[in-house]
């Protein structure tokens, strides 16, 4: 028995190898592609017949594809690999205080369909925004016409490291909603995984070349941030750490959907932009950029940022979601409260995202096909 | 050459088993004084002759001890093993803005000599400072009269991970000093650590049974925080995080010493309190408890607090330093505010620190034990 066991576990083992060498020889191509077997063993220090017999199971898996061979190459043709971009994809799906969005990312990352709806959930039960999410998932499927392998919903609150949506303040009628298992099942079952809005633009963030430890600032309605550390995001020891929305910038001011007072939320929502700018339309506003209230907005910003940066130490500030639209007044402030109040270091690195308001969305699909990548 | 350097790598190897297993041993005495060495070989699955011969060498390096065997047993005598009180110790070192402390514990953490004395800084270059401490790390010495293997001075700054005070908004002219270095010069030669205060009371914490996830908050001149993160100390990019003192509660508030305006510390520092209290006496303020400004400063407290839960999703709040002697007024306001303005978690526990005003004392001195018994 022990020697079963023990010959057994050697098997276990080897199946151990064979599936990290497949993910080792899958991040090379995902990496360095179109490249030859021969590079991938070049790269990885397998030998040429294990990288033949790992990406032949690449293929048929329809991860991988082989380029026509180069020609007038002697003997056996060298065909380069690459991500199949008709392979396993990603859907990315986006319940925002107003609106809905979805997405399918290739293999490769890139964007085959995207489609956002406005859809106001404010007032709504769940059931109104899931049904508009699960069409609009249908949509953009069917658009792309690749076989999805699973999705992230990503949402603009307080979710669990279960999935489930615990708190939105934005969306009072959304608590304790088990958001992914329920467009799960309305998805014929496809797994579907949730997660806040922030952390999951933080990450798409991090893997489109931004620092490795920063807090990431979501401006919407809500505000809401995702914290990088070492690379990777933090979750807390509940999964719901960067509610940085609801740092204290004023402890008598305004009333918050939270139910406190004075919330960077309040100064620095797109709520309070359109009030301190006296209007009602976000595209006038952003295209006006009234210099006194978003130099007010990035004061708050700043303050909460600086609190942010002495608590955790962090080099870098990146501000996303609505606020590379509001510019220099913006950033500026921002600038100004940091280097007046950060203690723990001399320089803080200040950026506007470059990856637009669809920061999280995309953050949500390439969550999927990350995932594939690393455990093929 | 390749089977002389895999001869090589198999002896280092197993040398790196060995000093793993003595570690092992160790913990395992230290965790369960007194215990014979059939009680460790069963504890460790370390075959008795592997644990004989692992413990000869601790008795040699003097960090185990043996007590008298137990009477009438058969056979060799298995005599019982204890860390050794008379073995290497540890030298812990406070400069504080007001206060110099120093104290000696032996290996079982034991306190073995402890003096303080009141030493003003504010105004002082470091010489004085350093010399103050250096006198009082040779008195207790003297008195503990154990073999000091090594020394952490706890500072009310911002320390690098080189140990370098770069920073101390309450001591102005400390800046950028080698204080490790500086006093390892002026102690023949011993290896001196330098830490943050509110770092070292918050792992003295964590090591005295204290909650894994926390932040411990440290309150006194200056207000600092040592943040605990899964049973680690988290130290941040830079090994500067937990500045919580100059996390703004208002953000027009009075001018701080670290030059910005309204931090935690202008509310919730000792001399807000003694300022809004109408006495110079910290003693007199102490024993009176005077609700009102105790409350006002509970209220900055726990809006500086719910900021950094909602940012890092802790569950517990340790509050330390002179906040114990604080009593209710404070922790209830710190409770209510944390109770309305937190939207990442249901509750957070809030307690005071049992440790009393020696924790970040006793957190350099046991640092420097715990090492030895971690690395022997």
């Amino acid at each position: 028995m022990a020697g079963e066991s023990a010959r057994n576990g050697g098997a276990a083992g080897q199946q151990t190898v064979r599936r990290h060498n497949l993910a080792l020889v899958l991040g090379e191509i995902a990496g360095g592609e179109p490249v030859s077997r021969a590079g991938v063993a070049a790269r990885t220090g397998l030998t040429r017949g294990t990288v033949s017999s790992l990406v032949e199971e690449l293929l048929a898996a329809g991860l991988v594809t082989e380029l026509a061979a180069a020609r007038g190459t002697p003997g056996r043709p060298a065909s380069p690999l690459q991500l199949n971009r008709s392979g396993p994809a990603g859907l990315g799906i986006e319940i925002g205080v107003d609106h809905v969005s979805a997405c399918v990312v290739d293999l490769s990352g890139a964007v085959r369909a995207r489609r956002t709806v406005a859809s106001d959930h404010r007032d709504d039960v769940p059931s109104a925004g899931l049904a508009t999410a699960t069409a609009l998932a249908g949509e953009v499927t069917a658009e792309a016409g690749l076989p999805v392998a699973g999705a992230t919903v990503a949402l603009p609150g307080v979710v669990g490291a279960d999935g489930v949506l615990e708190r939105a303040p934005n969306l009072p009628r959304w608590v304790d909603v088990a958001v992914g298992d329920e467009l799960g099942v309305r998805l014929d079952g496809l797994p579907v995984r949730a997660g806040n809005e922030a952390d999951l633009a933080a990450l798409a963030e991090l893997r489109t070349g931004g620092p490795a430890d920063a807090v990431y600032v979501s401006g919407g309605i809500g505000v809401g941030a995702g914290i990088l550390l070492g690379g990777a995001l933090f979750r807390g020891a509940g999964g719901r750490a960067g509610e940085i929305g609801h740092v204290v910038v004023e402890p008598d001011g305004p009333a918050c959907s939270c139910g406190g007072r004075g919330c960077l939320e309040t100064a620095a929502g797109l709520e309070a932009l359109l009030r301190a700018a006296g209007t009602p339309d976000v595209d006038a506003l952003l295209a006006a950029r009234p210099g006194p209230p978003l130099a007010r907005a990035g004061r708050a910003l700043g303050v909460a940022l600086a609190g942010a940066v002495n608590l955790l130490d962090v080099p870098s500030v990146v501000l996303g979601g609505i606020y590379p639209r509001c510019g220099e007044p913006l950033i500026d402030a921002v600038r100004t409260e940091l280097a007046a109040r950060v203690v723990s270091r001399p320089a803080v690195d200040v950026r506007f995202s470059a990856l637009g308001p669809d920061a999280a969305l995309l953050g949500a699909a390439t969550a999927v096909v990350h995932d594939l990548l690393a455990r093929p």
